[in-house]
């Protein structure tokens, strides 16, 4: 290339550093903002706006596209740009959300502090990333992402519960920390004496590559049972103290996570004692458990946001259940399918569990 | 905005997911790819290439644009694209370089499996993601990113020595694990009998914000020295398993965090009895240290790559110590101010340590 398309690049790229985005104002409304010269058309989406909707950007003198919202309520939202057709996370916002695929940003709102999902000054638990060698997934070292509750090293050879909470689909193993504050959620619940001290286990829930041809993808939650049985919870047992029994292990998660945890949750009542259902539906047909289930008899949460677009399936898995006479509790909350609505699952799932 | 441009970006972001980047082709070139039918002009840069250098990438017909590299070693690299001027991270690759603000992609071009900064089939150590209420920085909840060595958790009352490892400028707190792979190095060193099993702290070194006036950026070390005496290793001694000792205590870093080892070693030789210095100069003037330095002898161990813009400068603080008969290493090697020589620093000076 020719040095004034250079120079132009670097002055660009200075340009762009100066741009302030996400700006929280006042009252909070939000500002995004991206350098965009040459752009003809920037658009807005945040998890807060209906799935499928965007909003115009506008570009002032100097090349800047902005928006700003209305007042938001206080939460970590997610959002990206689409720049000319580009889907793109927010250049300048260190707070990038990991994904399977597909860039996406962070945006927190911060409230008075006091909310459920912010760091209060309580004792901090840890959030520790494992990796681990998977004999299931041929060899491939993965991470997992452990929470341990304040004080755990230094509780000597006390035993903990845990809970296996799982991520959505295009999400990573960091999903629940980065985006869903599980680990202040459950320093708050526990400073609070809400919610038992306890471990949670967040692998990678993509055994197949996301993305995968439909055939492919529809083993993901069979591989993800053998990954999850046979090399996660061992590894689990193996180094961390936990009670191991089966009312003191719960599993639970969002969406795909949601899916999940029901699919291996029925296939293992003998293991787990607590079945969270996230925003989730269950395809498979939940009648042909409704007498194991039964039997077992174990706590099955499921919740889901009325303006998601899961919730008449969602809804539908919870009627099945109140049919078959299975104990379980059916939360109809508002909200749509983002973490703004699992922080607040979470929250109130956590304190029912290992009693 | 209208429904045919609500189309257009949907149909965009489908599209965009389509595109495969980066793929590591046989023999170790590297094609990367956009989605951009829109953009008059998008250019590369990988930090395999001359610091200021792009590369012009080719349009196809659908719009997706590409560039191919020659072979490159295994490493793991940083790139981005800029997309009619604007920086951005490649938007499907899951994998991105976290940074304090702009965005970029990791590249990995995995070798033998063999190279130190690979996940061998050893035991691994964690890393652990500590979150902690700063008293020095006005009660800002900051992360610190803690490996732990393979056995630590069932170690039983044995103690580590620590090394304080820091991350360069626009880096974060994670930057040594998820692009320096500063884990996998000391797992593999370790499992060689080559390095002391340790435990290495590596808190966010941007004290002050970054991209904060001249005026303000220039208290960073020291606002940082404080940050680190009386929030971070309070919290390391009281909840880590460590000798504390001097002679188990070391400090190193990388760019920027080189000078913050160096400007904090220097003035703490009663704790760190080995500094780390990689890629970094010390305007300060280190003259008026040499006395203090050959009383305390600690480890000093500089290193730069000779294609480093900082090299000169670099090379001039280890000709100071040599003419001041200050016992120092002083290696130069070859590379540039990348990653690809901070994990060979790492994997030289970790075995040096605690001896």
């Amino acid at each position: 290339m020719n040095r004034a398309l250079l120079f132009l690049a670097a002055s660009a790229a200075l340009f762009a550093q100066a741009v302030v985005s996400p700006e929280v104002n006042a009252g909070g409304r939000v500002t995004f903002r991206i350098a965009a010269p040459k752009a003809t058309e920037v658009l807005f989406y945040g998890d807060f706006m209906p799935v499928g909707t965007t909003k115009p950007m506008q570009k002032d003198s100097k090349g800047v596209w902005s928006v700003t919202t209305d007042t938001l309520p206080p939460s970590v939202y997610i959002y990206h740009f689409v720049v000319d057709g580009i889907t793109m996370a927010d250049p300048v916002n260190p707070r990038i959300k990991l994904r399977a695929r597909t860039s996406a940003s962070l945006l927190e709102v911060p409230g008075d502090g006091n909310a459920e999902w912010q760091p209060r000054d309580v004792p901090h638990g840890t959030v520790e990333i494992n990796y681990q060698k998977s004999k299931v997934l041929n060899g491939e070292t993965r991470w997992i992402w452990i929470y341990t509750p304040p004080g755990y090293a230094a509780s000597g050879n006390k035993k903990f519960p845990v809970l296996y909470l799982f991520h959505g689909s295009n999400d990573t193993a960091g999903g629940w920390v980065l985006a869903g504050h599980a680990n202040f959620i459950l320093d708050n619940l526990i400073a609070e004496k809400k919610a038992e001290p306890m471990i949670v286990v967040m692998p990678f829930g993509h055994a197949v590559p996301f993305g995968s041809p439909k055939e492919v993808q529809a083993k993901n939650v069979e591989t993800y049972e053998q990954y999850l049985l046979q090399d996660v919870m061992p590894m689990v047992k193996a180094k961390y103290r936990i009670n191991g029994t089966r009312d003191k292990t719960a599993i639970a998660g969002l969406s795909m996570g949601g899916g999940q945890s029901l699919g291996i949750g029925l296939k293992h009542l003998d293991l787990f004692s607590a079945i969270g259902v996230f925003s989730s539906s269950f395809p498979q047909g939940i009648e042909k458990y409704a007498a194991d289930l039964k039997k077992a008899n174990p706590l099955v949460w499921i919740g889901c946001g009325k303006e998601d677009a899961v919730y008449p399936r969602s809804a539908d898995l919870a009627e099945k259940l109140k049919i078959a006479g299975v104990r379980h509790t059916w939360r109809a909350t508002s909200g749509a399918h983002t973490y703004t609505v699992w922080r607040q699952y979470l929250a109130e799932f956590a304190p029912l569990l290992f009693h």
